[in-house]
């Protein structure tokens, strides 16, 4: 494509997103296509000649649109946001426009250089140990230090977690047997542990990792039960361990949650620190959403606990939900660099050079599962510097407002209740039961007014099912607010309790 | 951000992302720095209000541009490309721009359905089997048909290959068994085979997936010998699929290589596919980089053999290597889509929607290892329908005719010998052993050359080890000349060639 073309489009297209940004309220949230409808639309074969841009970006109107579920839409409460901003969207363009591939520190140092900077300016406005910091003190694994790197997802940060820990727990094994000859199939027998609130991804990572041959195997996985704020429980984790240990299995791996998908729970990080840290185990922290709020000093010891994540060896947090940086953008830090990348390194000749082999930088490429990965730290650069680090709080600051202010419309009203203790972002909260109602009628009354308030088009809520719990035996649907993608204010609130209290 | 702001910024990034592109070329291809340097021009911590854009956009010239290697230069021919188009850049604009989430069908039903359609367009493209397409007959897995998705690189398609084989073997096993309480750990003892000259992500893999401790661990996996041509000998995959077997363990996956990263050997397929199938194992083909030469007819039965790819249960092709899509972009189809899904799926209660549950849509996060995912197919779509089928026929043959112009140039001087065949855009090649030179001195002049017509910075070659072979009993240091970066021309490669012959 000649350069004037591309100005002319790239001009276009920059329009067209400012428009759409500027204007995605006056859109339904959710998309009403079918299935099949966009697929109808898109010949089935591939065009042999080249066509019209005009007919092209007609396409994206009369294709694309009509298809989306506009997640940058201040109505959009579901799931977790995936917010982004304009300079995240500039710094994923430059990123697309320079096309380098930073596998390797040699491939182009500022790619690797600039992401470790980036990771430790976010790890210090969250509060983090200098332990993960890429300038910190050496690692317990013994190969120097910690660090962070921009992945895609928590779901490959956890996976990344969970080999990195059994590779620990392996060598540990090994160096302890009189033997050297233990084969890997004669192994220790592991066993990782998160609790039953934890993220899918959690299951996931232990079926990809062979740890689990499908969702429902606990051989090597341990779901804990919760306190009644859908905390993990210490005192049922610390038992589990002890048993798995006392039957001869080696415990590898906790994944604590700080801000659970269903409910944003918190584990107690620090009583869970002290049981990993009694049983030599590597202690990962999914704090893919609510650790975004550490940004502010205020909330972090209601996150990170008085201690803060100093008995860490990983954590992860997504500036893709809640940072302004668009998707995908996770960040994890671990303290144990020779761990980490000892589970992932594999060097075949094709990829040396004198750069690597004099171990004065980083190759990322063994701190992820790809090999090659974009530049995405320009994203991450360019929000911190564009609203600086007092914007970012400022950001999470009026969303947790909000999320009091919606708070406290719920239980203004006789006929809701807040269904899980708030703990930032997200409000949990549901129809109260009638009297004498059964379980499973207020369960589909409160389904009923999910599907109702979405239909309407100008908010978009998604729900979950809490489980039961030692106050309340029974499980309990609930629709979840979560804040917050950028453009949202008090009045979209005062709109959604609208809709949601009009019956 | 306000609109009129980012519109602003937005133009000037087109601008200057354009102006970068046209003059690429004038540019060093290798970074010049040093390890540290772009970290020394970053502060170390993040700043507290923020900074104003005319510093931040000179921060792109002064820190970022001299840490970049400019893979985007026509004098890049390292590695395998990361090319990059016009087309692609406004497709990862938009995507940036709409800040959509793909994880399920109903968080964007066009994200998914494009998707879809593209792959179906690029596979027929290909010439694969109607087995690979979403609307294609049933798979052998019973669940139901193909389809292809787009993850970011082979890497994970490789991982996800390898779970999914394994996902079918257990099953296979467990059904097979007549007692249903076989454990896992009691499960068969899986086997998985790759060619010596296979990429370093088939080991990498394995290590995630739990079948390897190690780089070095072959307890479950076989590296297969090679013939002259450096593609894996069929009579040496058989006998040692033949010996697991009778050991009592259960070949499960094979990953063939069509272009392997070394020397874009091509592993023959329908010999492999034969064997693979006999003991009813997966078939994955690697096509990452020599994959894109099938969308040329002439190019393809010497790629996939006279059968293609119809013995393939994967195919994994990167459009970010040399179909002018700009990284991350990995197209893998699938024909067993119900072992491929229940490999990874796991569906908490806040994913579930109407229309999953109904099994009319494809959810793709059952389709990679992770669960969120951008809007990746809008580059692939913008860029075949800017160029064609033709356009991007006529790129492919263009680079195949320059390969073959540089391989006639070394040829041509009695100093050099190309090193192995040549099967489409990469040459590799050597200063042949002067005589009664022994094997360590002919490397290190090569090594040599290497290093001298890289510190030109005109243009920027990588090497790698050719192992022994049949006929040649020495492993050999060898030059890869590696095709293509969009604007390469037949002047670049003169140029090349008289850097190279200079001495």
């Amino acid at each position: 494509m000649p350069a004037e073309q591309f100005r002319k489009l790239g001009h276009e297209m920059v329009d067209r997103i400012a428009s759409y940004l500027d204007t995605v309220e006056s859109r339904p949230v959710r998309s009403g296509a079918e299935p099949g409808e966009t697929l109808a639309k898109l010949p089935t074969t591939a065009p042999e000649h080249p066509e019209a841009w005009p007919d092209i970006l007609a396409d994206i109107d009369r294709v694309v649109m009509p298809g989306l579920t506009h997640w940058q839409h201040p109505g959009f409460f579901g799931f977790f946001p995936a917010n982004s901003s304009g300079p995240a969207i500039l710094g994923d363009l430059l990123c697309a426009g320079l096309g380098v591939q930073g596998m390797l520190w040699a491939t182009s140092p500022a790619c690797t250089e600039l992401e470790t900077r980036v990771c430790d300016w976010l790890a210090e406005m969250l509060g983090l140990p200098e332990t993960f910091l890429s300038t910190g003190p050496g690692g317990s694994g013994g190969g120097g230090g910690g660090g962070g790197v921009i992945q895609g997802t928590a779901s490959e940060a956890t996976l990344v977690a969970m080999v990195a820990a059994r590779h620990r727990a392996v060598g540990r094994a090994r160096n302890a047997s009189e033997s050297r000859s233990v084969s890997p199939a004669a192994g220790p027998h592991l066993t990782v542990y998160a609790s039953t609130q934890a993220h899918s991804s959690v299951v996931k990572a232990a079926m990809i990792a062979g740890l689990a041959s499908g969702p429902d195997d606990r051989a090597h996985l341990r779901l804990i039960g919760t306190r009644d704020d859908y905390a993990m429980d210490p005192a049922l984790l610390s038992r589990a361990m002890d048993d798995d240990a006392a039957a001869g299995r080696t415990p590898c791996l906790v994944i604590a949650t700080v801000g659970t998908t269903s409910s944003t729970a918190i584990d107690p990080l620090e009583a869970i620190g002290e049981i990993v840290r009694s049983h030599g185990a590597w202690l990962h922290v999914d704090a893919a959403y609510s650790g975004a709020a550490c940004i502010c000093p205020e909330f972090r010891a209601a996150h990170l606990g008085a201690g803060g994540a100093a008995l860490a060896d990983s954590f992860a947090v997504n500036p893709h939900k809640w940072l302004l940086t668009n998707f995908d953008c996770n960040v994890t830090w671990t303290a144990d660099r020779a761990a980490w990348t000892g589970a992932l390194s594999v060097t075949p000749e094709y990829l040396r050079n004198a750069e690597s082999a004099s171990g004065r930088v980083i190759d990322y490429r063994d701190w992820q599962v790809p090999l090659g990965r974009r530049f995405r730290a320009l994203k991450l650069w360019f929000v911190i510097r564009h609203y600086g680090a007092e914007g970012l709080r400022a950001y999470i600051r009026g969303h947790i407002q909000l999320a009091e202010y919606f708070e406290s419309l719920v239980r203004s009203d006789g006929r809701f209740e807040v269904a899980s203790p708030r703990t930032s972002g997200l409000v949990c909260f549901r129809l109260g039961a009638l009297e004498g109602e059964r379980p499973a009628a207020t369960d589909a009354r409160n389904r009923g007014l999910l599907e109702r308030v979405n239909a309407t088009g100008e908010v978009y809520l998604t729900h979950t099912v809490l489980p039961e719990i030692p106050s309340c035996p029974v499980p309990r649907l609930v629709l979840r607010m979560a804040l917050g993608a950028p453009g949202v204010e008090r009045r979209h609130l005062d709109r959604l309790w609208a809709l949601l209290s009009a019956d």
